[in-house]
Order: C-alpha cells, then sequence, then structure tokens
C-alpha cells in the first residue's frame, strides 16, 4: 500500500515543455496528486495554469518564496511532501536550497545548478537535512537503460573497454533564439542555462547515462566544443574524447545543430566478453553481441527481461509488444523516489537498492563538473584534464 | 478549460491486464479522476483494489448492480460520469446495458459484445439514451495512425487497392489456459470469450485499423480457421482474403500460435499514387512510399505532421524524438471520448469533428458482424460470404 | 580442381534485364566461361551483343536452332556444357526441350514452361536424358535462406504451423506496358508470359520459397487474383489462403501495383517451437524468435551459420559484415548446376547432398502446377482447390 | 565496347582473403581477365593457385619481380596491362614501384606504403610515369556513397558543419594472432602492417570516406589510440576529434575489439540544411533528414537516384530492390580504373570526371600522414597535430 504523496510544482506554467511532462508522468500510476504551485514567474500566468489543473486557488502562489510559507502554514498532513523543479536552469539552486532547508523533499531538472560550487552546497545540504533529493536524469528511467546496466554489473559483458554514446539533436540549426522561441531563448542565454550549451543541456545526460550504465566513472576528458550558429554565446556542438577510471576509453558527443536528428540518444558499450546497444529513440529493445553467436535483441515486457533485472521488471508495466515510452521513464525515477519517501516517512516495505534506483544529488555535483571541466579543457592547450 | 470527469470502474480487479491499462492512461493527462468501481466478481477483491487505489471505501461496490444503485442514490454532482468495462467478454453487453439504462456514459473494451444481436441491442440502446459511448479499438489512437487515416483521406494516396494488415502473437502457442493463467484461461474459454478465440481477441483490431485508416468497409470475407493446440475450443490462428466495399481488396491475418511474436500489428495500405506501412511495435514511424521517390519517413511530434493532420496533433503531448507510446493512444481516446461528453454536457468548445475520433457502438457492431462472418464462413464450402 | 564450363545463352540481348544478371553471376566465381549465344530474336541484335562480350562470333548465333547445329559441329571438348535460357516465357518450353535432347545440360529461368503438360513433358526428358536441369529460383541461393532451410529440418524450430510469404513489387502500378517498355510489355502479355501475370511472375518464387525453406508442399489453395490496372490481360495482384501437406497453413500474397514496393519478398515460419523471418532485400540476415528469449539475429558470414548449415557455409563468400547480395546466390546456384555437371561427366569428388541444393524440373513442375490451380480457384466458386 | 584487359596479381595465395575478394569483383562484369600472378611468397603456393584459378602455367610467377621480367618478356599485346596488389602492407611499396618503373599500370590495396616518404615517393613516380594508379579504398565504389558525395557537391546539405565516421570491428577482441590465424598475424605485425593497427587497417578508411564524401579534407587531429590486447605491438582501438579545413568538425572512431560489430562502418554528415547518413553493412539505402520535413530513405537502383548522381548510376547493375553488395562496390572501382585505362590506350569515348572516380594515389599519401599523424598525436601532450 502506498500512501498518495502531494506534490508542489515550480514552473511549469503557459507554453513551458517539461514541466507538464513532470505532471504527466508523476500522475499516470496514481500515486502522487499535483495539490499546489508556482508555475510561472509571472503571478498572472502560474494562477491561470493552476486553474487549468483544476487546483484549490489558494495553493496556487505568486513565487516559490510564498510558496513555502504557504505549505508550512498548514496542518503538516495537508502539505505537500514534495516540490519538483522545472524552471530554466538558473532557478534550481535558490528553489532547491530554500525548499530543503524548508524541510521539504525535492525533486530537481537537470542541470543541477549553474556552477559546481552551488551543486556542492546542495550536496552538503542534502546530507545535512537528510531529506530526499531527485535529479531527472531521464533516460536512467527506462527499463532497458536498467537491464542494461544490470547486465554489465553482473558480469556479462566482461571487462568494460570501450563506449561510445551521442546525442545528436537538430533543433537549434538555425538561430531560433531570435524568433522568440521561449525554449531556444533560455537554452542559450548563458544566465538562465549557464555555460554550457549543448553540453549542459544534453551532454550531461550522455556522460550521465555511460556512468549509469557501466558504474564507471569518467576522469579525464579533451573536448573541442563550437558555437556554430553565429552569435550564439553558448556551445551547440560537442565533441568529446573519455578516458574513465578503470582504464576504459570511449568517446561522447552531442549537438543541437545535427539537423534531421530529434532526440537520437544512443550507447554503445563493449567489454571483452559482449557488447550492448541501446537507442533512447526505440527504447523497448537492446542489443547484445558477442564474437561468435547471433545477435541478441532483448524486448521489454519479457519474463526473461525481469529475470536478468529486478530494476527493470520493477520499471515495466506493459506486457511484451505493448510499447512503453518516455513518460513511463520518467514515471519510473518518480516512483522510486517515491517509495525512498515512503520507506522513511512510512515505513514503506521496499527493497532499498530497488528504490534508491534514481539519479541523486551526486549525479548533480558529478554533471556540474563535467561541464566545467569541458568547458575549461576547450578553452586551453592542454590535451586531457582531469575531472 | 476541461472539468475532471469522474470514472467508475467495472473489472481491473487483482490480477487482471487491461484494467490497470485503462487506469494508467485515464490518469495520464490529468482530467479524469477514478472515484467508484465495481473491481472483481470476489467482493473481497474489489474492496482490496479500491484500498490500493485509496479510493473512498463508500465507493467500492461488490457487484455492477449495487454501483449503480450506490451512484444513483448520490448527488448528481458527485456520481461517476462515466463507467469502464475493462472484464471479460461476456459481462460487456449487461453492464453496459444497465448503466446506459441508468444514464451514464460507457467506456466499453473489445469485443462489445459476445453476439451479433447485443451488439444491436446496445447501439439501439445507445441511440435511445443519447449517452455517450465508447469503444476501445486501442490502436486508433495513436497519432501516426490518425496521420495516416487523414494522408488517405485527403486523396494523398490515391484509389486504395489494397490492403494487408496483421496481429500475430505468439503468447498462446502452448496450451496456457491449462496453467490457470488468469488471462489465458478466460480467453479461450467460449463462454467468457465468445465464439472468436484469437480472431475476437486480436482479429477485430485488425480488421478495425483497415477500415479506421480507408474509411472503407470490409464487405465479404474468404476465411481459414484453426485451433492448433489440442483442446483449445477457440480459434487460435486465422487467414483471411478481404473484399471491400470499394473493390479493394486486402488480407488480414492474426494468431495466437505465431511463436515469438508479441503484439505485432500492422498494416500496408496501397493506393493508385503512394502506399502506407505502420507497425504497432513501434509507433511513433509512418512509412510513405511512391513509385519514384525516396521512401518517407513520418516521425510523432513534428510539425509537418499535425499540418497534415489535426488529429495527429491533438493527439501528441511530447516532441520529436521523446517516444510515446501504447499508453498514450489510450489517452487519446479517453480524451476525446472525455471531450464529447463535456461538450454536451458542459458546451465545451470543441470540433465535433476531432472530438468524435474515436470508437463507438457502430463500430462494435461491425466488429461483432465479422467475428461471426468468419466463423460462418470457416466452418462451410462457399468462398465469398458477405458481413 | 573444378574444370571451367562453357557456357552458351539464349536471350539476354541489348535491353533484356536478366540475361546480364545470368552472365554476372556465372562469371563471378571463375568456374564459367561464356563462349556461345543466341542473344536476341532479332539476329542483328544477337550480333551486337556478341561483339560487346567479346564473343569469337563463330559462336554468335541467329538463332537456337542454329546455336544447336552449330556446337553440335564442333569437337566435344570445344562444346559448350550447358545454356542458360533467359528468353520470355515462352521460349523455355522448346529451347529447353531441344537442347536436352541434344544432348546439352540445361539452367532455365522460371516459370520453366507455359503450361503444366509443356512442364511434364520436360520432366520426362530430364529423366531419359540423364541432363542436368537447373531452374532460377533466385532466392533459394541466398545463403540465409539454406540457414533457414537447415534450421528447420533440423528441428530447431519444431513442427510448423504457420508459414506467411509475401512478394509486393509495385513497378505495374500504371499501365507501363503501354509505354513501350520492354520488360512490361512482355510480362503483361499471356503469350509470352503465359495465364499468369504477377502470380507467374513472381508469386511463384513466393511459392516455391516456401517449400524451399521448410520442406513441406502446398496442396491446396484459395486464391483470390485481380487486375487491377484496367485493359491488363493478365493478374497483377493474388491473395491466396495456403494448406500444406502436413496440416500447416498459410498465406501467400503477391503483388506488382503494390506502389512503393521494390521486390519485397519475405517469409515468416511458425513452430511448435520457434519461428524464423527472412526479408530478400536484407538477405544478409535471419531472424530466430521464440517464446521466452531475446530475438536472435542470425548474420551471414559468421563460423555459427557454417556450424548450423553447411549449405549457407559454403554458399558464403565474404566474412562477416562484408554484405553479400542477389548476384553471390544466383552465382550459387550456378556454382551447384555446374559440380552436379562436373561430377557427373568429371568425377568431381564433391557431397551429393550439396551441390545438389539448386532448384530443378521437379520445382518447375509444381510451380506450373501452382499457377494453374490458383487461376482455375479464382475463376471459380469452390472455396479449395487441390494443386 | 570495351577491351577486355588483362590483370596479373601478386598476393592472393591460398588463405589468403582480399585477393580472392578482388578476383571476384575484377571478373564479374566481363571486362577484365586474370591471366598472371605471383600469389604467394612460397613459389609452390603460387603455382597451385595458378592451377586453381585454370592459368597457364607460363604466367604463373616465382615472385614479383620474375613477373615483370617474364611479362616484359612477351609481346605487349600478350602482356598483362595492369598488375593488383593484395599482399600484407609492406609489399606495397617496392611492387608498386617496380611494376610501375616496367610500364605496367597498378591497382593497389590500402594502406598505400608502410611510410609517408614512400607514399610521396610512389606519389612523383606516378607522376613521371604517367601509368594508372589505383587505391582499393572499397567503400568508395558503392552507388549510395557516390550519391551522398553528389547530394553534397549539388549543395543538397548547404555547408557542411559536423561530421561522424566509425569503423568497429570486434575480430580482434583476443590475441587471435596468437592462434596462427594468417589475417590477424600479419595485421598485428608491424614489419608488415606498418606503425597503424586499428587506425591502418581501417581507421584510413573511415578518413578517406569523409573526405571522399564530402569533398573536405581533415587538417588537425586530436587523437587517442589504444592496445587493449596485452602484447599487442600495435593499436586495436582509436578515438579521433576531427577538424577540416572549412571549419567543419568531426569525430571518428574505429575498433577491432568492438566484439560483436562486424564491419561496421557508417557516417553521419551534417549541414545547414540537411544531413545524411550511410551504413556500409545495409548499402543499399541513404538516409538523408531536415528540419521539417519527413526522413528520405533513398534506395539504390531508382531512376531519382540516377538522375541525381550520374555516379551512382553507373555504379548500378541491379533493379531496386534486387540489393547489390561489397563485390560489386569493388568491380566499380575496376570499372572506372579499366575505363581511365582504355581512355588513354585506346581512345574509349567515356566522361574523364565519371571514369575519374576511383581512390588514387593522392589518397594514398593523405592517408598515409593521417596514419602518421594520427600516432604521433597519441604519443604526445600536444592538443591538436596538423596533417
Amino acid at each position: 500500500m502506498r500512501r498518495k504523496l502531494k506534490m508542489g510544482m515550480l514552473g511549469g506554467g503557459p507554453g513551458a515543455f517539461i514541466g507538464e511532462v513532470h505532471r504527466k508522468a508523476a500522475r499516470m500510476d496514481g500515486f502522487v496528486d499535483i495539490v499546489a504551485g508556482a508555475f510561472d514567474i509571472d503571478p498572472v500566468k502560474s494562477h491561470q495554469m493552476g486553474k487549468e489543473l483544476n487546483l484549490d486557488s489558494s495553493r496556487v502562489y505568486d513565487d516559490y518564496k510564498k510558496m513555502i510559507e504557504g505549505e508550512l502554514a498548514m496542518d503538516k498532513k495537508d502539505r505537500i511532501d514534495f516540490v519538483s523543479i522545472t524552471t530554466p536552469n538558473n532557478w534550481h539552486f535558490p528553489m532547491a536550497r530554500d525548499f530543503l532547508k524548508a524541510g521539504f523533499h525535492v525533486m530537481c531538472e537537470k542541470p543541477m545548478t549553474i556552477t559546481v560550487d552551488e551543486a556542492l552546497e546542495l550536496q552538503k545540504l542534502v546530507e545535512e537535512t537528510g531529506k530526499v533529493f531527485g535529479l531527472m536524469h531521464t533516460y536512467t528511467g527506462y527499463p532497458m537503460a536498467k537491464l542494461g546496466k544490470d547486465l554489465i554489473s553482473k558480469g556479462e559483458l566482461g571487462n568494460i573497454r570501450k563506449i561510445v554514446v551521442r546525442y545528436p539533436q537538430g533543433w537549434l540549426t538555425d538561430a531560433l533564439e531570435k524568433t522568440g522561441q521561449m525554449q531556444a531563448s533560455w537554452r542559450t542565454d548563458p544566465k538562465q542555462t549557464g555555460a554550457g550549451g549543448s553540453i549542459g543541456d544534453i551532454g550531461i545526460h550522455a556522460a550521465n547515462l555511460a556512468e549509469y550504465f557501466t558504474g564507471l566513472r569518467i576522469n579525464e576528458i579533451s573536448a573541442d566544443i563550437t558555437s556554430f550558429v553565429e552569435g550564439r554565446p553558448v556551445d551547440d556542438d560537442a565533441n568529446i574524447l573519455l578516458r574513465f577510471d578503470s582504464g576504459a576509453k570511449g568517446v561522447l558527443f552531442c549537438s543541437q545543430i545535427s539537423v534531421g536528428e530529434e532526440n537520437d540518444l544512443a550507447i554503445w558499450i563493449y567489454g571483452t566478453k559482449k557488447s550492448l546497444e541501446w537507442h533512447q529513440e526505440e527504447p523497448n529493445y537492446l542489443y547484445v553481441k558477442e564474437g561468435n553467436g547471433p545477435m541478441q535483441v532483448w524486448k521489454r515486457g519479457n519474463s526473461y527481461v525481469a529475470e536478468m533485472s529486478e530494476a527493470a521488471g520493477r520499471g515495466t508495466r506493459l506486457p511484451s509488444g505493448h510499447p512503453e515510452a518516455l513518460l513511463e521513464a520518467i514515471a519510473n525515477i518518480y516512483n522510486n523516489f517515491g517509495d525512498t519517501i515512503r520507506k522513511r516517512e512510512d515505513n514503506l516495505d521496499a527493497d532499498e537498492k530497488l528504490i534508491s534506483d534514481f539519479p541523486n544529488v551526486d549525479d548533480g555535483v558529478r554533471g556540474m563538473k563535467f561541464i566545467d571541466t569541458v568547458i575549461k579543457n576547450s578553452k586551453g592547450n592542454e590535451k586531457w584534464t582531469s575531472i
């Protein structure tokens, strides 16, 4: 029996993209109610969204500080259990900090902060407050990513030698930000998005995915980042050589000017015994290859998948051949985050290892260091820079 | 502004498959609340499910008749707006009939009934009561199915000449029903599932999809149905030649003994100018082919899709490259069904043509006639039987 | 050590399609020399082709009868060993008959003849003369078709229950024959092509492939054939239900008006244990599926393929990942045909079972009966017609 | 009318891989006769191969120097026109040099030499002798590579911004060279293969392909090469950042320890308007993508391909849907090489631009500089090294 958690929301106002995605994912399984929010920097728009969501108007706030006040003023049992932060990046840090301090659990969009220092401060704060902190590295929620992780951790691939991870998009091929398009505007504005452009928006997803699958850590990089679109103050393309702590090597490239590509995150991992391949755009399949045997296509929803990976089985709703996709992956992250809260607060009987399978504040710190190191290396002449 | 509709549920108790699927889909977009239900033929299990769903126990009923009584006893504003029927097939007719008569809108799983006569009675009743009736032909909810339908209705393919539709599954390759598996048991029991096995369970989806895409009607068939698994009282495989009212020809085959296939519904439609191809297991792509030009892969979430098909655009939640899947397709059917209710009851301002895009009682009648005709033709020696 | 065989050719003049294909395939492995021919019904064109082929002009003939005379007039060691017949269909029978009678081995394009009676006569003649007769059912030459055959014959799939085979093309979507296009003209002219249109041109390939893979024999069919293009005297589309001698069921459909399809022959075979799938357009892969394990993609050129199928290994020239295609498949048929000749005439040391793996006069008889039965059934009202 | 050219061969003895590939490709179209050779460093094996090829034994030589003598001793009209060099790499230079000096045209396997100096000497010699020199960069022979090149040169993609090219193989995952396997042995022995392992064996194919498609030149690289297998004296994996002369950026990675990959050369090229993608293992398709329109799949053998690219049309033998593959790609290189010889010697009437479309000595020099620069950069600490 799972208690329905009460969720508050920051961002996700009219015209926003990722906020509504969080809402759909959080609602899907019936374990979360969205009850409060400060949805937009413009209070009028925030209230408009609250109305569309059929929220009690007293729980729709003008800004996030008033939301903290308002929620703290309520009976504990009526307050939100956690807040989801889905604003532009520059707001993540102050919001997360203040909600943690006020005693709320936090789910935060990536990148966690704008600077490494902020990230470290948040890491410290999570430890001090003991609150549950989730970071929305969306793609780790896919069952087949969990299967891949478990195949590797169980030694099926042998020792990992090489990792290739790519994340090409094409939506910023032209200067879309000059047309007033909301997403393009803030994501190419260093004040709102941080120092990284494509590297901060999607490159860290790729880096995080490589580490999630393998359990290895990137410890040196050599990078070549570019702003192909004239006048764009942040990078829109990045090519990076990777070295991992174990001696594994790799390549990571991401781009927002790869015209015609949509959201083509994909990963190839080569071990001494077998290799695997996974594509986000066709997430229900995991390819396993070996030297002298047929290629295997593992398909989500089958019992042989759940037998190899309890985490994949837990993150599966539909039988094989009935495809699941991105919203379900995000819902998986919400479910593990939620069960971790329930275990702490309600003594939910749940396997700690399984429910802790969601990206957290440590991933956030690693992500910020990754962005920082890539930008530093790109500017200088040294070949390798340590993270 | 959409009013949140209150949904009651029949079926979907512990161990059921499709009921929970309905719940996730109905919840996703935030426009439906599940508030009541008779979830299982066993009242104990019904209450257990109600508890898991965090429902008010007064709204969890022992059986569907008590649910009608209970809901009617409430203030109209608190009553369920509609009921979703997700029980084994034999219950569809009496439940739908009684809820319609009691003044509720109805969403019903397919096949609509067990016999053609029941289907005709329901059709009459829907007309008499004026209630909104939805039939869960799941696959028509996919945006790329809607795109295909619109490409055809706008004449992009020319006149349709040939249609191939297949629906192979492999889960009944062995006598799974003898192991006590719940799904296999009732779906191979003629008393609960009706006279058709694979033809009733999935063949009618294929027939419905062919008619949905093309707007044509199957009017003659020649069929060869088989029960490959010894002792199985219903068919588990069907091969059927199709003739459409327009003179188009076609092939439909479905199977539950196609070992290794999961849920491989796919359709090919050939016109005088172009053809198209769509696969349910990779639902985000629609292939358009012509005689002398590159094959086109239309991908969900792009503006060129929404420009060709308003219905596809309306049924899309996520940007291109961020895959959507089956739950979202079902949610689309719930949304159109729900908006049709809202338009009638709340004067929601919505395009009648767009919101009426969900399978209805007429599709249910056609489906029952299709099953009936296939079984009749299979038993006899005449080559062609009219539907 | 293989003797280089001397090949003569009938058809394959300027503008022809399949003749040059035979030449490339026959030359590829260095075991055949093309030394003589009557390449066109027009002697001028025949000599023009001979010149392009750098042939000795004394071996280029005005017609096939003169070719028989001319070759018989030479020393036996200089004569052609065999003739390849690549003319329009109506010539196959007289040419094959006369060359067999004159003591030559024969490779013949499909369909073998125009009528069943001719086919039976040829069958008798092959027996009487003891000459080697090959029939160009091209697609049986692919290594992965051989692998599929061997997987089935070794019992990997269990008992075969269902077979789906399709062969859609789109090149006759419009009345191409009215533009004077050579291929379209004779292939839609019953005098040259025979009574079957699409069914004779490609449908028999599909039927042959189903029998090749499974070793089963089609013994009853129910067919619906159509001429969609106005004024076309032969069918351009066919949908057929199949029943096999073992009790297996199936579907075969072929078409030349499936606009946008190229040469999309594909087959699915379902057994009690596993199933397989193969596509001619991507011939280097064979898909093997089972109920509870990953789908396997077997890839040409690997040792695990050769270990399962000696015939596939024998028909492979390049390592895995270095694709082979149609010409190589045809060359495989030539190689087995040639080695059968060498074994008889030169006592080549070769495994009879392996080298006899090429389509022969019995396949030709079955093909003609298949066409005949399909046309008969399509015209009448009986549901099933025996072959 | 094309004269049949007489080809001699160096290498390609018993157990060799690429020599027999050259033979099949050269024979296929009927324009080349293989008449002489020194097939193996062991004269006994050389003669054994000559016998298998049904060659006149007087044209089978003990070594390449005797072959030069022997051929020069013949009447000019009987001599070989050109020699194909398919030996281990260390022999390429002396053989090519001596045959050029003796007045023969040369087709040479890649890499052209062992050192940059040798390459430059060969370049000078080709200029001095005026002989035709072809380099077997196999993959440029594919029609769809030619289509890609022409799409780019005609401006369809706009300005090229980014290029990703990969070439993973897995066959050297283990220390295969220690088992005595012939290919593995010489390809990992620096004396025979040169200083580069994977980079020299396959990396230069990838670099060449990127330059072939785009017409751009790589002018700076940053590389990380590795020998993953213990004791292997050359690299078996390479990850490389690319900068092109135009300002385009890129990534190249190749590997022989990517277990489970076969020969997975693939390229992605992103322009300001469109992008393209091509995979060697499925060579008949070219994918063209844009920002707001369906992805296009261009398929070999169609008239729309030949209309866009005369070179692709010229390199096509079979109609659409009838797949072609690697041998045909190599045959295309032989055909253009051969026609260049015929144009010079026989005044063949042929379009200079079309027939000169084969890799030549300049590509060979660039390839050797690429290998050299990659190895140099990998050893040092400078980030970027110019080629």
